[in-house]
Parts: C-alpha cells; sequence; structure tokens
C-alpha cells in the first residue's frame, strides 16, 4: 500500500515525468460540508451590503441553496436583488441584463447560485457591472473599466469546477462561446454543500460527472501536470470513474454516489485550475453550439481520442489513468461512448472542413504529451461524425 | 493498487471519519521548481519599486538564492536594500530593527529569504513598517495600525513551511515564543526552488526534516484534518519518512535526498496551514526556549506520545499513518528519539511543575482525536525528563 501512495506522489513515467515546475495559485477560501453557507456566514459581510443573486430558473430554488443563501444574508443584514435569468451556457446578453440589476440595484457583490452557468455567470456579471454594455472585444480582451465585484458562489451540481476557477465561459451574439478569465475573478468565498447536488436528475449528474472527470483526466495527462496538482487528479479520478461506472450500469442514485461526486468535482477543479483543459473541451464545444449536446457529455465525446494519443506519446501515464480507472481502455471507451450518447451526430464533409481554422493552434494542444494539431482535429471528426454506414464504435 | 488510492481519499476509521467541515483557503501563488526566481521575475513589479530583503547571515547567500533574486529584481527595474540580521528562533527586536530600515528605505514590500526564521521575520516586518515600535500587546492581539506590506518568500530549507502560511512565529523580550497571523501575512509570491536546499547541513536536513514531518503528522492525525488536507499528508508522509529514515541510517545526502525533503516539506506546509499545529508543537518550544534545541527535533520529541494518544482514541487513523511511514510504532520511535536527539534533556521537579499553567487549555489540543491536557503533558515532562535513573527509551 505504501508503494502505491508513494507512486501517487511520483513520476508513472520515465518518459513524462509530473512536471516539477509548477505553480499553485488558487486564491478561494473553499468552506465545504454540510451547512457550508450557514456555518460561514459571518464572512459574507466582509464582502458588501448589498448582494445580486445570479441564478437559474430551477436548480437554485429545489436545491435548497437559495433558501439557504437568503437566510445567511438576513441572518448578516445583507440586502439582496435576484436575476434568475441564467440559462444552459450562459449568454453574454443575459448576463449584460443581470449586470444592468446589479447597477440599479448597487449591489456591493455578486453570489451565484446554481451549476457552472450561473457561477460562470456571476463573474461576467461582477466585470460588466462597470458597465453592462461594454463592447465584447474590450470583455474579451480584458480592457474592463473597474475591477470587477466581489464574487461568492455556491454550487448545485457536481461538475464544473466553476467553484474555484477564475474563469467564465459565455455564448456570445455569434453563437461561440468564449471565456474570460482574471485573477480577479476567483471567488472570493465558494460555499460547497453537498446536500445541494441530492436533487439532481440522472442526466444532469451523468453530464456534470462527465465534465468533472474531463477536467480531472485531461488535466493529469498533461506534460504541465505538477506533483501538486497530480495528487488532486490521484484523489479524483477513481471516485468518479467508480460512480460513472455504476451510472453506467444503471444503479440508482444515492446520496452517497451524490457527495462522492460533488467532492471529486471539487478536486478535478483544482487540476483544471492548474493545468487548464485539452482539447476535447474546444472540441465538444462544437457539438454544445450546434447540437445542442451537454457540456460534458460533449467533452468526453472526445477523451478516448486524447487517451489514444497519450499511449503513444506517454504510455506509463496513460497506463497511469487507466489503473486509476481500474478499467481497461476498451472498457473505459465504451462507458464513455454510451455515457455521452453522442453516437447519433452526423456532420457533412463542408462542415467538418469549416471548423480547420478554428482547430488551428489551439492552447489547449500544449495539454497533449507530444502536441496535437488541427489536422488530427478534422480527422477525428471525420472518424465520429461523418456519414457512413457503419458504426461509430466499431470502426475507431 | 486502485484501493489502496481510494482509501487515500476517505476515511480511515470509522471512529474519525476524514472530516467532512473543511475549510481550504491558501491565497499564496507558490511558484516551484529550479529557477524559480528567475523565470517568475516579472511577477515582481507588481508587488512595488523598493524592495527590502530579510535575510540571515548565511544561507541566503551560500544557498545561491540572494545572488538569484537580486539579479532578478535588477532585471525589473526594482532596487532594494537588505536586512540580514536574522537569526535562528528571530526575535522581535530584530524585527524592529528591520522594520526601522523597511521605513528609511521607503521599501514596498518584503521579500524573505532563508528558512522559517527570515520568513517569518519578513512577515512580522512587513507588519511593523507601519510602526516600528509597535507594543507588543498591540501586536499580538492583531491591533496594527495599517495593511502590512506585501511580501514574498524564497525559502531554503525543508521544513518550515512558512512558503505558504500566514502565521509568523517570534520570541518576545521575555524570551518566550509567540505567533502572529492574519490573512494579510500570506506571501503573495512564495518561489520554491528545490536547489537552495542543497547546500543544508546534514544537522540542519534533520532538524528541518523533522519539522516537516511534525506539520505533516500531527495535521493528518487531527479530527479537524479533512480529505483535502489528508491528501496532502498522504503525499508528504512517505516522503518525508523515507528520507528521515536514511538519514537515520546514516546515508550520505544527495541532491534527490534534499530534493524529495522540499517538495515534501512544501505538501507538509498545506497540512499546517489547513490544520495547525498539535501539542509537540507547544511542548517543543519549551525545549527550544530552555535548551536551545533546534525546533524540528524540539517538537517531534513528542510525537511518539501523540501517536499513543491517537492509538487509543482513533486507533485505524494512528494505523494508517504507520502505514504511511512503512514501520511499526516502534520502529518510528527509534527513529524518531534518535534523531530528536534530547535524551540527556534532565529538568527539576519544580521546573517541570511551572509548566502547568502554560499547558493549559492550549488550542493545540483540539488537534489530538479525544483531546489532550495538561496533566497528561506535565507526566509527560516528568517520563521524558525529570532525573531518574533508568534511560528514557526503555521506560516509555
Amino acid at each position: 500500500m505504501q508503494n502505491a501512495i508513494w507512486n501517487a506522489a511520483v513520476d508513472p513515467d520515465e518518459g513524462l515525468p509530473f512536471s516539477e515546475e509548477y505553480e499553485f495559485f488558487v486564491p478561494v477560501r473553499l468552506l465545504g460540508g454540510e451547512k457550508a453557507v450557514w456555518r460561514n456566514r459571518s464572512l459574507l459581510p466582509s464582502l458588501g451590503k448589498r448582494c445580486l443573486l445570479v441564478t437559474g430558473k430551477h436548480s437554485a430554488i429545489s436545491s435548497g441553496a437559495r433558501q439557504d443563501v437568503e437566510e445567511a444574508l438576513k441572518a448578516e443584514g445583507i440586502s439582496w436583488s435576484v436575476f434568475d435569468g441564467i440559462g444552459e451556457n450562459p449568454t453574454l446578453e443575459a448576463c449584460r441584463a443581470a449586470a444592468r440589476l446589479c447597477r440599479e440595484e448597487r449591489a456591493d457583490f455578486v453570489l451565484g447560485i446554481g451549476g457552472g452557468s450561473p457561477m460562470d455567470a456571476a463573474k461576467a456579471v461582477a466585470v460588466l457591472a462597470a458597465d453592462p454594455q461594454l463592447p465584447e472585444d474590450l470583455l474579451f480582451s480584458k480592457k474592463w473599466p473597474a475591477e470587477p465585484l466581489p464574487i461568492a458562489v455556491v454550487g448545485t451540481t457536481s461538475g464544473t469546477g466553476s467553484e474555484i476557477s477564475n474563469v467564465s465561459v459565455l455564448t456570445c451574439s455569434d453563437g461561440r462561446k468564449r471565456s474570460i478569465s482574471g485573477p480577479s475573478l476567483y471567488p472570493t468565498l465558494s460555499f460547497g454543500d453537498p446536500r445541494y447536488t441530492y436533487t439532481m436528475s440522472r442526466a444532469a449528474t451523468i453530464t456534470t460527472g462527465l465534465d468533472a472527470f474531463a477536467h480531472a483526466a485531461e488535466g493529469y495527462l498533461s506534460p504541465k501536470c505538477g506533483k501538486i496538482t497530480a495528487s488532486f487528479g490521484e484523489m479524483a479520478i477513481p471516485v468518479l470513474w467508480r460512480n460513472l461506472y455504476k451510472l453506467y450500469k444503471g444503479e440508482e442514485l444515492t446520496e452517497t454516489m451524490h457527495k462522492e461526486l460533488y467532492e471529486a468535482s471539487l478536486w478535478a477543479g483544482f487540476v483544471l485550475a492548474a493545468n487548464g483543459a485539452s482539447f476535447p473541451h474546444p472540441y465538444g464545444y462544437v457539438l454544445t453550439e450546434r447540437y445542442g449536446v451537454p457540456h460534458g457529455r460533449a467533452c468526453t465525446t472526445f477523451f478516448p481520442a486524447l487517451l489514444r494519443r497519450v499511449e503513444e506519446t506517454a504510455p506509463s501515464r496513460a497506463e497511469r489513468l487507466l489503473t486509476l480507472c481500474g478499467c481497461s481502455r476498451e472498457e473505459l471507451e465504451e462507458v464513455l461512448y454510451s455515457l455521452s450518447d453522442t453516437d447519433s451526430i452526423r456532420m457533412t464533409e463542408e462542415e467538418i472542413e469549416g471548423l480547420r481554422s478554428r482547430f488551428h493552434g489551439l492552447k489547449h494542444y500544449a495539454n497533449v504529451p507530444g502536441g496535437y494539431n488541427e489536422e488530427w482535429g478534422i480527422a477525428l471528426f471525420r472518424e465520429l461524425f461523418l456519414e457512413k454506414e457503419s458504426g461509430r464504435g466499431k470502426t475507431l
């Protein structure tokens, strides 16, 4: 047992040691466990006296999170307004509307409640509060008119990692997903109460669990991965995989499964925060934008291709990942393809060719041992989605 | 192997689960690996234009760290002055003198280079810069006249964890050790280049390695220990123990040993930052203040007593710690007693009794499963140090 643990902290692959040059910077006060909001409510006044809650329509209420937050705000004498118009894959337009309300109400800070969408939106609102009509080019080139407002978040799903990241992914007016980030977009306070995930549907649990797996596994396979980050990956991957496997097998959802997935999604968030995502993420955006595939399922559609690449360029790292999952590559592919459920998507040759410039020179390729490029990306899309007779699972 | 890894993330003891209520907050930008200072020098100007370097007499220079820092400051157009009068167990008086220089030179930030002493001193200087003669009661009750200056640190030993903590331990005018801490005492930048530890003496390597072991192991055994913190402990403890065992066996020091100890000391620092220390720390201060025992050796003198207590109150957690070390309790005690080398200390009954009020109600007892108290502390000091015929190792 000692050796297994020691392995967790050292190089699994002489050809790809965990990076000796690392940066660890997660300046978020993460407050975890049941009743985290109530137990730590005395920290809220440090953010201000007036708050804008940013949420979607449903989960903030059905999870019980909004009620807990409102009780805590009330107890601390903080007034609040609510913007509950954030949908899945939050639009910049919705964030602008929330920012207008934020200004009108003169809120001192923004508190996002929900999955990745409301939390990401809260970060954008914190930026846009100074100028809700800030042009897109200034927003995305980080030419912000003022310091963003302080941010707090309360997660209600088990996937995003937005709880501890400084990244906000927004859908722009042209329908494309783009992200903003910056040191002032880290949440000052992040409340992680696993109970809010207990009401998640099976479908949402699957897609957010897949998202968390993508964060942990893509980052773990990166040449940038340092030992500290690797240890978060080694914690997260077995837990995520074990529960995804249960979902694949059709087991009933339990509170224990929800709780394990939630905690592991936070650990996965640390991996994402340190290393960023690999190419399955930007490739997945295409499926989300054009076919409405939920984010997590979109990303893991491309994970087998990443793993195959790593098997060539850093075989021991790939092997270690499979050891952490406790399965063979074939089993891993079967489970991911089944849960991703993107098998029916079909694209034309033209549509796929049209992705070439978008796939060119992505920064995400630096997270692939030995690199990756748009040629392989185009070939991968052809393999997966080009109209043809035989099923995907068999030809891959 | 999968199970071992999964175990690392879960409860080893149904009687003492890792805490479900956790807080993770380490707002330090930790920049690790060889040439960390030079590679990340562009971050320095964010702290200011004038810098006070706070160091001891020797290790900052002999390690090469001061030269690297000065080259980086020069390259970034930052001017600096040097206060190199920090000794082991830094005195408040020395920090006041450094703070006076800091004011005279109108430094914008403080950069500590060295082991725990200069880094801890840098934090105190950052506070005292606003008023070098700030009375002790105001300093220790956190009634500070202004926000502390920004802090950067460059570690040169493998023990303290001060690199990522917001704690500064100072020796006051009455000879007692006291600590200050606060959210503004986290270093903004912490550079972790393992090469600076390669010139450490064997004696210094032993005592700082023991200190790091104390941080990791005391925190790991705490009922407060959450899963994230536990994973840092699970990373640190096997690496620290393996190298301490080599030192016990008389093996030659190698760069690999230094490097492993350094990285593991940072991981141990995360455990300390999250959970704080247990009673071996304050008990150890007595040996340091009165008998000049180096800090690490002083702390681990009391670790076997902590472990025995945990064997009674949370046996599986104690067992897991021994599994991480890969040895029996008897072996662990033998190695720690040998390396701590405090066997020859003898105290009178009066002297020991005089510690009673000091040992009463220590906050550190909350880190012991089942608690601890001054009665047991006094009995422990009698057992270890009261003049008697038989040797310590045999009667314990």
